[in-house]
């Protein structure tokens, strides 16, 4: 017998759209017993979150997001909302007894993300960030045969997130969809907000990292604000690059911007085995490439791997359409849910939790305190 | 205020999960009055379509799909069963004056194809027919283009679909996910279920064909039969190729089967114009190939165009995400639904509808003669 | 010790600078005991043959191709001009005794080409046609796959050639490098000049080839004549599609136009076989594409093998270079000059000889033919 | 006239082969009045040095160096031996009044590359290093486009040099083909290696560097030493990673390894402009990847230029073939001595002089002075 989950979402925007979409199609495709009903969401402006509610079937809308997570009839919470919200109300929440699956970054920095962490683990309560990359097939099949051993010693892990979107001068920090370039709101530039997905990768798939050198660049010093109207220094990265070492004895080289001309979300990553070779492209999502050292000496070379058989084979892929039929950047979210709820089944909780991403802060803040005094540092325990 | 449109659905196979996903995503994020529900889903095994139901969320079942399509509260029936039973319920749907979604090919022929347009337009009911790749949005831009003038003179249209999922010679005939072997249920080979789909795309994009010349090939002559039990002939068209002209005067060279190893689902088209090419792969679809042969000289070259961005130049994607995140194939039935239900609001038909679809069963039937004959056909009027 | 085979090359055109620069290299990297002179050149216009021989360093120079087949220190002649002389030349070359290396295609038609084979077998000269494409290191490879028999059984062979240089109408009919386009110089429009390529490759890979299937088309029906200056019927085929199957039972699909915008020189093939399939692109010509359904299930995927090791595993590649550092297209002659020494010092001739290039020709006659009455053509023995 | 310029070259190994064939091939296609003869070649083991002269045809073969760069009939002397003995070399010869062609790197380090500088400049004597990877035409035509200003504002600069053969452990260093592991004779591993190849196209196509820091890795610690027979420390950085600031504001991210499973030489590089971004791979040569934003937006993506035109518009290549058929990695040495020559006729020296080589000697000092110290280095005037 299906289990109502009852879901209160808190934002409504691009990953409240992506939320919301998993939630409905989860229960179409993966045959959990416990099924997200979308009981509530909320956002300050009612007449909006109204219209949101309606076209997403959600039942219920708030305007206030104490009142949500005090909700008697709400399981779980869902956090969208800027980065600087987070703590709070992963706090409130936890202290209500709800279930949180956070936005990704979980917080504005280490030190906020452990008080998060130590808010869910006081209440006991199941908790997820929403680092969704872990989840495209392609990825994942990758962790599977890192895990079978197949790489051996691995010498090289490099990851990339570049876009473009930000050249334009006269873009404003703040606002819909700009709070990503307000420093208050965002906590930091493209190391939180995209090098944060690459990290929480590289950590799954290659273990922890011991050490970073970092330096950041901020190509557009000053942008009006929308909330004051006036030109303000721009306080977020624009660019950041580091290097460093993980435990395992592998190098790393990891690089974000949002001034790659030409790239509109280029997250990339490649890893190096004495005997095979991964690499992955987000722009092609489906494919993951494979060197096998183990081939044939005459016909080796990289493989093009369509991730689409709907066979154990392939990670997800049993669940959807026929080989060769590509899924979406959505059906990440869907599989993160999927996961979610069989955590809660069997009590084995999925990762990422708050305190895997905890992890990933911990980095964030070791490379921007490189960048800042030029040298190297070494990444703390979590 | 949205409207529901009620949908009873005939059949719950990959079609029957890929229409249901639609019409659950459809209002997500498409702004139509009309809202599909999912009202009855009707199968002959109870227990197994009750499951469905309860999957999909639909209302109500039957195990008949007379009754279903004589219900009062069911505004459109969607016929997602082999070819062999699609005339017959059509016809009977639009004698109750319901809608009409139909999976693709029409029919088994063009003889029974002009029975179904005849029905329906007899009865004045909306219909169409499911060719979705006009509607992934990399299809839909290669369309613009066109329609915008940007080739001049078209020379030349190519498409394959390539598969390869019937080498096994030990592949029964016949039964679940196989009827599409058995001459009975399905009418042809890979002609009707593959090359269907590129004849479809091909006179959308470039207009009628004339004439053509086809040889077929049968690679496995006998396989057992799901329902006799016995080792029977195969009456199907394992691989198919075809030449011809069209009306503009361009060349076309078609090829399908289920017999190239290392392809999926490799449908692929190309048009190359006097000034414009464009290509396109369902293994890559959220691509389309562009060389503009008005581009500086130095830099000619084919642009990889990755047509997700969230504005109004690439079709149907500022419904979706941002800009690099790819949709999957399942969004190409959410956007057929889409256009459906615009249609149905503004009266102007989204294409293909039936008398669009026996257009591409008549030039069907004309390969097929010319492979038995071994000679050209002209392509008679739809 | 070195021993001379002085060289006598008619024609200084395209191909025999090719010619020129695999004479001139062969011995830097091939250590064959017989060692190219370059002892004469022979064009009509001597101040041109001056230039060419200077630049080439070629010993000597002829205006009359009779004398210098006449000549009792050539020992081989090159014929590098248009098709419709390359009959008589080769026969006059034989009679006197000398080995000859004929560019492609063979002759206008099957008939002449019988009687160079006649000729040369008569006369007992060493005999080879230049289809350089068989030497590129990434085609002998696929040689080798298949001779390895790890294809099985072979379904499919296809193969296009197509380039867009003629598009433009005002271009004319003969001339300097645009004989090609004259019927009387050329014999054949893009069947012979592109297809001849693709068939003898095919018919190498893959074997001879039973009957088949053709159309053609001319885009351009008239064009002025540089000769005569007078506006004229174009007698070519701009364009030339065929199927038909090989013995083997594998059906073919091949398609050659000078009208296909974007493409300089795509020259592909694919073969699909049982259990492997195989791609070669003339654009990126040091790669192979291999699919090898021996690999393991999830990540399987075709692999693009970089066809440079220097290594016995890469056919010529131990005698260029270091890894990942390509030859170019004119390594192919070098490759077939080198083969055609080592065919002279072993006694077992280098193919494609003239006999093997008559197969080809018969092919052509038949597709031409088949073009002209509509009708499938059974090839004849060649 | 023809007028000849008589080349001594010392050493034959990869190198010796790859200029030989350059100096053979120049005058074959490229116009200009002077032509290289192979004069003599110099090794210290006299049987090899003459079969390879026999092999190539040098007119004498020498076995002391310093007899070759004191012959009168030697005009240009070029060094292809191990690093450790470029300066020695290449003083002497300056101080004998011999123009000089240089393998890369200039020197062992800086110091050493400025007495070079100084000795050349002393004696007047034309120069140059053999980067030869400018004069791939792809990357010859990203210089164009960069000189013609459209990209705009830079904001990254990328490169990378991939190997990885070098990951078994039990390979020796020193040694025929091996001196590049060793460090007395290399110098530095795959920084002074690959790196400089690297380094020298940045700062061509970008301009000055202005600060570093690096990151460099021995991962296999002792290899045995083919001279003394002992397993002995290993001295060369076996990968090399470092960002830094050009002096126009751009960031750089360059990497280098011999350890990256399944790249046997992948150069990479991107320029992210404003405007255009440039994007080349090494393992693809003849394709320039070019992202133009002022195409129109609905069809802006990567374009793949296939850079074999035989026109103006592609950089050497119409001295070659036709649109469509690519050159090799040999001919950018072939450039690279035509360039030289032209630069003698004209008096126009063509760059990289020593002097432009030093500045890349002087940024891999400073990256490994960066890599020792852990600290950011500010890149010294060259």
């Amino acid at each position: 017998m299906a289990k109502p989950l009852n879901i209160g979402m808190i934002g409504y925007g691009f990953m409240g759209r992506a939320h919301s979409n998993a939630y409905a199609q989860v229960s179409h495709f993966f045959p959990t017993q416990l099924k997200p009903v979308l009981k509530a969401v909320c956002a300050r402006e009612e007449a909006k979150v109204k219209a949101f509610a309606a076209q997403w079937g959600y039942e219920s809308v708030e305007t206030d997001w104490r009142k949500l997570v005090a909700r008697k009839d709400i399981d779980a919470i869902d956090i969208c909302v800027p980065n600087n919200l987070h703590a709070e109300i992963a706090i409130e929440a936890a202290k209500n007894g709800k279930m949180i699956l956070c936005e990704k970054p979980l917080a504005m920095n280490a030190a906020e993300g452990r008080k998060m962490v130590d808010a869910v683990e006081k209440a006991k309560v199941a908790n997820t960030v929403w680092y969704n990359y872990r989840r495209i097939p392609a990825v994942t099949l990758a962790k599977r045969l890192i895990d079978e051993g197949k790489l051996g010693k691995v010498f090289h892990y490099r990851a990339r997130f570049l876009q473009d979107w930000t050249i334009k001068a006269d873009l404003p920090q703040g606002g819909t969809g700009l709070w990503r370039l307000d420093i208050n709101a965002a906590g930091a530039g493209v190391s939180g907000d995209l090098l944060a997905h690459c990290i929480d990768t590289a950590i799954w798939l290659n273990g922890r990292m011991d050490s970073v050198c970092c330096m950041t660049e901020t190509f557009v010093k000053e942008r009006p604000h929308v909330l004051t109207g006036k030109v303000e220094k721009v306080g977020i990265d624009d660019a950041c690059i580091f290097f460093g070492k993980f435990a395992n004895g592998s190098l790393a080289n990891f690089e974000s911007t949002r001034y790659a001309r030409g790239h509109k979300a280029l997250y990339t990553f490649e890893i190096n085995g004495e005997n095979m070779s991964l690499a992955w492209d987000l722009h092609d999502l489906h494919r993951l490439q494979v060197f096998d050292y183990k081939d044939e000496g005459k016909i080796r070379g990289w493989k093009s791997v369509h991730v689409t058989d709907n066979s154990p084979d392939h990670p997800y892929m049993d669940k959807w359409w026929v080989p060769g039929l590509a899924i979406g950047y959505d059906a990440s979210f869907t599989h993160q849910v999927a996961d979610f709820l069989t955590g809660l089944e069997t009590g084995k909780p999925a990762p990422p939790t708050f305190r895997d991403a905890l992890e990933t802060q911990v980095i964030l803040d070791s490379i921007l305190e490189s960048a800042r005094t030029q040298k190297w540092v070494t990444v703390p325990k979590a």
